[in-house]
């Protein structure tokens, strides 16, 4: 039995707060089942030196777990003077899936960051890091709108995870699933149904192509869910149509 | 004028949501005004080396700023790979405090980490860590009291901000007041109104023993009434009297 | 035109040197076009803290890349006193893909470290580390076989690198391919063509399911050669039938 | 009874040894008692970032301690690779007492470094640090004093510690004293009797109102007697009346 | 007896393989027995900020060992984010070797890199470096001879190590010898026999003027075979009798 | 002209100060001309790692500058957050020279730090280390004589440099000569005039075999002095004939 009675097709709960802190330029609450995650956008004027003088711009993702967020606490990064190898994994997967909805040269020289914080963890942090992510992104561009010329947004995307439980094919796994589980895939997807990323790691017991298959069906069909829950909350904060990717 | 159209010896509005964070064993939501700060304890069994076979326990803290908290976006401490000097010096003054409410003894060979993490800032966040972190501990104390033979609670305690603003004493200053004043001290007090803390800095323009007097005379009063929410707060979330220190 | 006078569907010329470094219990150098790799396996009467006394082994990975192995130098690791996120990143893929290979349980409680230090980078390091790194493996477990009861070896394992090229799918990226690309897919397979793990990135331009299936197509085809030129590589090195997964 | 026989409210015997460091612009060799600290100030023509072409200067302070100037050998710092919690709260408290000391407009862009270095600790190192650390720099300034239009001393400052040692109020703790008392009081005053910074702590038991009249009560008689220390050893070391704020 | 059958005044064979690596300006595989050395020179138009605007260039070393290069494996440094002390002094020793051949000026405002990277050690790895680090470095000098009014290289240097064993004074120590002996004296000579680095050390056995001379003897006569085999290798590489230092 | 009118064999003027440090075992304030080095030595009961349960006993140095010992301040290591190579490279010659000194398996299983820091530095600080170190460890084995069964102390040890100056050899260079000379060479020899190190560089000019012999000779009979100088010193601290070494 699934958490939330779950059948293997059905995403948790979902509840999306966007303007959860008032300090950044945009910015959400994003819940999904327990898992909660505080996603904020930041514009600053200036370019990574990498970009200095190019007339475009930059959007980069940072990802961080509170100490208590886990069932058993876990050593403040801060504290121990690094970032594992797992919180780098994550934040370079947030701010490739995130460029793609920017046309970077529409934003000029401006660096935008999206802190992705998690203050309880229940499995999916990284997936709704990105679903999230990209609505406080959408609403930082539109806070700005007076400073561009041209709407900088080209995409929307959302993430889901999905495994193999079993053998049958499940959608958005909790930590205990997660822990369980034989093949666990993250999948990243544009409005348009495109794909940005596929992550699908077997570490115990490699997978068949059919399984490969099935968990692009499902997932595709759960990003479009959430694709239009994004787009609610957007439009709901302002956001008009055109705005909406 | 002061923000929330307050007096000098005014605090802002005090809100406590215990509960907060579900994977904790206490945690709790303070809000003063537009400063927001997590606050989780968790218990381990284990203690610091220099205390191992003694029979006694250990409280620490630990703060840390979400790099949206802030009007402009501070750097993560995790991805510089170290913890400002400030954090250090806060985080120390948060576990002092802390450990002046629990009998260590009584505690056993357990350590209590309390995680402050600052989600919005407006000023005061090492006093609002202090009196959200008692709340915190006392919950993380209550909910495993069955692995206590006696009662470790001795002391709460609660601190606030006080300052010399135009040559008038105020008190729980936010940013603005905080980056403009001349005077900056923190009081941390028990329940019994005995003083555990008292930081007083003039960077700018040293102050009289006068002003001094006038400063401990309305942080007292201010932290009867933060203890008193304190009480209200945890009762409600059942703690029996002889718990309430 | 591609390097080599390359189909779409054609790798690039593949060498392997098995023994390459003496001190190694297992090594082999791995040179694909311009891409060389030297792969080594150091196996230790240890295992990792959170393994001891399971009776289980583990198998880790490093990744490296010399300073002068790319265009322009690059700065060493070592003096800069971190690893790059795309270097853990890497080295982690690595681990997983080779644990795959192997029954920790029959390794008994031993740590193997494949090292891959690249020498000469031209595209596709991560891939050909895995391919080389399953060889340094399998080598060095053949020259420890005394030491076991059963035959630890499960897989065999293999990796390739494919992309979008102007709409084209094709398969082992060098350098200049993978710069302008915007697709990039590494594949790692077993030896009976499950899939161990998939990565596809769009940063630039989201792909289709149906360019995603050519390149799955491509890559299993690639797999296979690679797997036959190991296998080839290792019954040389004097391998038996039984040792080849 | 107290080291050196002294009353609750004597001091250790004190001596200055100012040029203590030839190539220091400023310096002094303080000892109270057994503590021994040398304090040397050295100028620069540059300010921090953030006070780049403001016309404005800086003054800043590091502490240290030698490894052997404890009773038990202490790591050191450079050879850890960070400096300790209580390093870091000691230099910025150091720093925040020294720049009251110095109109740093009439300063100009200049940095100075005020370097305190403990070679025999034996309790009071902090507050001996910012007497002596006034010292070096008032001769730094003398000595450069034709780089500058006006003289930018304002406040002379010294400081003292305080504790209650079974309830009785003391003055100047040695390290035995320090690391048995209930109750630790650093007290930073200028020559004109206010107060810079009050840093009370009671991580044991905290303590009443009256007992914090009585340490500054007995703080500021201390204070007194250090600055007329203070202005004897700069007036020969040639300091004219004007100099001596 | 002496690996390879040597007299005491026998080196190891030696083979150089210029070209070893394609990517960089001048490169060299050094294999002096199984000690083997990937020597690189990478040419850079920058200098460090100490030489910023004077017209001047520099020469800089770095050293590494491949973890699997010794017969026990050895910790990645970058994975240690630090460099030991040995590396540290080996990478300055190679430096400073290098810096003689070359006149500065005539190299202009250019820093060349020599990166030494041991793939398998078997003592005498930094005297392999510098010899190897010598033919690199005038490989790369000649590649980019286009880019020079006047020939910069200066000095041929080459390097040797000798030891005193069981009383009797030998050269060219492998790892057996060198962990058992006990004196342990690095040489650097160049082209015309002049002393660029003597480094000797007795930790276990101080060693007598007589002993010193018997090794500058014996450390003279190799590396003047070593010069010989450098001219041989950079001859055949291209370089005209005017390059040859 | 050289400092303090010397001839090119002449030392500059030396001054033992011994006990300089009350809370170490063993401790010296060693004075040449301007250069100052205060050097301690601390006993403890461990070992490192590598000697657990040997029986055996190990010393091991450590050197720093303060900031203001040099004539530019110069930045404090351990808010650097490392030490420099230079450093490094220091602080081994001290520990290698100085377990020259000692009967280790006589030590038995202690550990003896030998700390050298510099307060003011005018060319020869890890020569004077060595020299000043010997003192501070001979004086700490003397006041724990009572833990050793046989006297541990077997060989005295001093140092010097030596260099070539406009073709002239000069023993003692101070900061001026140091700084502009053409060969350095550091000379660490025992007091039956053995050779413990020698490190010789010239990297802006090799030099002859002449000018090395010549630079031995001056050596010698300055290392001869020095030896002299310590054992006065430790005969009037008390020290016996027999632990003379």
């Amino acid at each position: 039995m699934r958490s939330y009675d779950r059948a293997p097709n059905q995403m948790r709960p979902l509840r999306l707060t966007p303007g959860f802190i008032g300090n950044a330029e945009g910015s959400v609450l994003i819940e999904i089942g327990r898992t909660r995650v505080i996603c904020t956008a930041s514009i600053e004027d200036r370019v990574p030196p990498f970009l200095k003088n190019k007339g475009t711009g930059w959007i980069t993702a940072e990802y961080g777990m509170l100490p208590a967020s886990t069932s058993q606490r876990n050593q403040r990064e801060a504290s121990k003077g690094k970032q594992t190898g797992r919180t780098v994994e994550i934040q370079r997967l947030i701010g490739r899936a995130l460029r793609t909805c920017v046309d970077l040269d529409k934003l000029g020289e401006k660096t935008i960051t999206v802190d992705c914080d998690v203050i309880e963890a229940d499995g999916g942090t990284r997936t709704a890091s990105i679903t999230g992510g990209y609505v406080a992104l959408a609403l930082c561009l539109w806070k700005k709108r007076e400073d561009f010329n041209a709407i900088p947004l080209i995409n929307g995307v959302a993430a889901i995870s999905l495994g193999v439980k079993e053998g049958q094919v499940v959608v958005d796994l909790d930590y205990e699933e997660d822990s369980s589980i034989d093949v666990d895939l993250n999948l990243v997807m544009t409005h348009t149904q495109q794909i940005v990323e596929i992550q699908g790691t077997a570490e115990h017991a490699p997978f068949t192509e059919t399984q490969l298959q099935d968990m692009l069906r499902l997932g595709k069909s759960a990003i479009g869910l959430l694709i239009q829950r994004q787009k609610e909350c957007l439009s709901q904060a302002g956001l008009t149509t055109a705005w909406l990717a």
